[in-house]
């Protein structure tokens, strides 16, 4: 029987790495998430990845001919023009050409993109961005990345980096942030920068929850806040005015139609998107508050697998 | 005699407006400067603007029939559908029709975009920022405006406030904005931050030749920047570096080819400059800093003249 042809969408991460088969219509078929293995080296994972994908084609009843092309979003920066990862800490490449070495192995076009950017077009072409052309997506995990959607299309600029919200400044001479910068956005409203701030809060006297906690996480504080912990509550207020900052220095630059917010921690939701409203309601031109939306992802974690093959089908 | 048709264009500012009429290679033929007279109110300014443009093509020997376009580079924000400025804090206006009240007195096609954005379009169009297709434009005076060309074309946003760079935050508890929030790019390199900045400066005993001025302006800083004073020269490397962390937040957002920096607060050249240069390579990816270009305009004073002409041109 012929089955109707999908994409390859792949979400390459330091932890795992997540496969997705995906209809032209943005719906998703299958999916799979492995242990990226990072000590294993770039070319075990990469052949690992190209062996997983075939894998699980095969096992969903599709043959190569069923497959129309891939799209991986990869941490970066990555060279787009010949498809390399220039470097990442993350997973401790340098200069690795990840798009000729899967197409090699699969024998398919491929796409790459930046992780961030690749959830952003998944939410912008399926998800929560879907009514809107100009897009700013913000991904809050360990660190915060970002894509910019403009006029329909990513807007890459000038090296491939555009997109890295997390390392504009918000407090120039501010907290220490993995870049070796101060004051990026990444240091205040991470996973990290919420635990950083937990800790600071921490310091003096008040109750909390928090203080039995014995390895403090962004989720714990958030199951404190759900317990109506006063500590944790006023972390997820400080965290959304950090990110209200942020969006604010967004709006009044690229003047999106819309900013979405994906990742981990973003699934603390109104306890992190009120006080990011209520802070942005101050903070904007009123016109610029009243019609510019600010949305949580609607697609969760395979926003990155299915915005791969997405680029992938719009390059 | 027939001549060779020119454009219109026009900056409009709180103290003066300039009129210059400009060939279709971005040419300046004839210039001249106005007092606007705020306070007379936007119907006698409208007016005078008109009848100041007439005067000046019927002197230059041109007639209405030699006039291709009308561009005006105005204070914001506006509704460019509507050719309308919504409010403008400079001018004291709501809601002026100033594009259609323009057309009707001129008998011509009239365009009207940002002040800001005009003069950035200059240099992108004739100027410094001629062999780029990407281009951030700031410009440094009373305040700190901006204007963004990405792809060859002006980007707007949603609501036509893109570019608005003065007000990015760069420390989110830090000075007081005329806008209301703490701590904009605008609060500390504008020439209003920069007396801020040395005023600041002075609190303390160090001998200086500023002590000396009664009227502190940032021309006076800059001349005595230029006489050797230790603590002006300070206040521009302070300056040069507020102005890094918000380019480089420009860089990492939108990663542009070119950065070029207007305005009279650029006059201080390689005073302002250097610091810029010296901190951004100590801040940005090191591949963005050795590509991206950081340039002084070439065009001076007439840039938004030439822009809003060219805006016109191009629209």
């Amino acid at each position: 029987m012929m089955k109707e042809p999908v994409y390859v969408g792949i979400d390459l991460g330091g932890t795992t790495f997540t496969i997705g088969l995906v209809r032209p219509n943005g719906e998703l078929v299958a999916s799979g998430n492995y242990e990226t293995f990072i000590a294993s080296g770039h070319e075990s994972i990469i052949d690992r990845m190209a062996q997983e994908t075939i894998k699980m084609w095969e096992r969903e009843g599709y043959s190569r001919d069923d497959i129309l092309e891939v799209g991986i979003g990869s941490p970066g920066p990555l060279d787009l023009k010949t498809g390399t990862v220039i470097t990442t800490p993350n997973l401790k490449w340098v200069n690795v050409p990840l798009r000729d070495m899967m197409a090699e192995r699969l024998k398919l076009p491929v796409t790459i993109d930046n992780d961030a950017v690749s959830a952003t077009f998944g939410e912008f072409w399926v998800g929560a961005g879907k009514p809107y052309n100009d897009v700013i997506g913000i991904t809050l995990g360990t660190g915060v990345g970002g894509g910019i959607i403009l006029g329909g299309r990513i807007h890459h600029g000038a090296q491939d980096i555009a997109g890295h919200v997390g390392h504009m400044v918000i407090q120039m001479d501010g907290r220490q942030c993995g870049c070796g910068n101060r004051g990026c956005l990444e240091a205040y409203a991470s996973a990290t920068g919420i635990v950083a701030s937990t800790a600071e809060a921490l310091m003096n006297d008040r109750p909390s929850l928090l203080r039995t906690v014995t390895r403090l996480t962004s989720k714990r504080v958030y199951e404190a806040a759900v317990k109506g912990d006063e500590v944790a509550l006023e972390i997820f207020d400080r965290t959304g005015f950090y990110l209200a900052v942020g969006i604010n220095s967004l709006l009044n630059v690229i003047n999106p139609e819309a900013v979405i917010l994906m990742g981990a921690v973003a699934n603390a939701g109104d306890f992190l998107l009120n006080p990011i409203k209520q802070c942005l309601k101050k903070m904007c031109f009123p016109r610029i508050y009243e019609e510019t939306r600010i949305l949580r992802g609607t697609l969760g974690e395979p926003a990155g697998v299915i915005g791969a093959a997405g680029f992938a089908k719009f390059r």
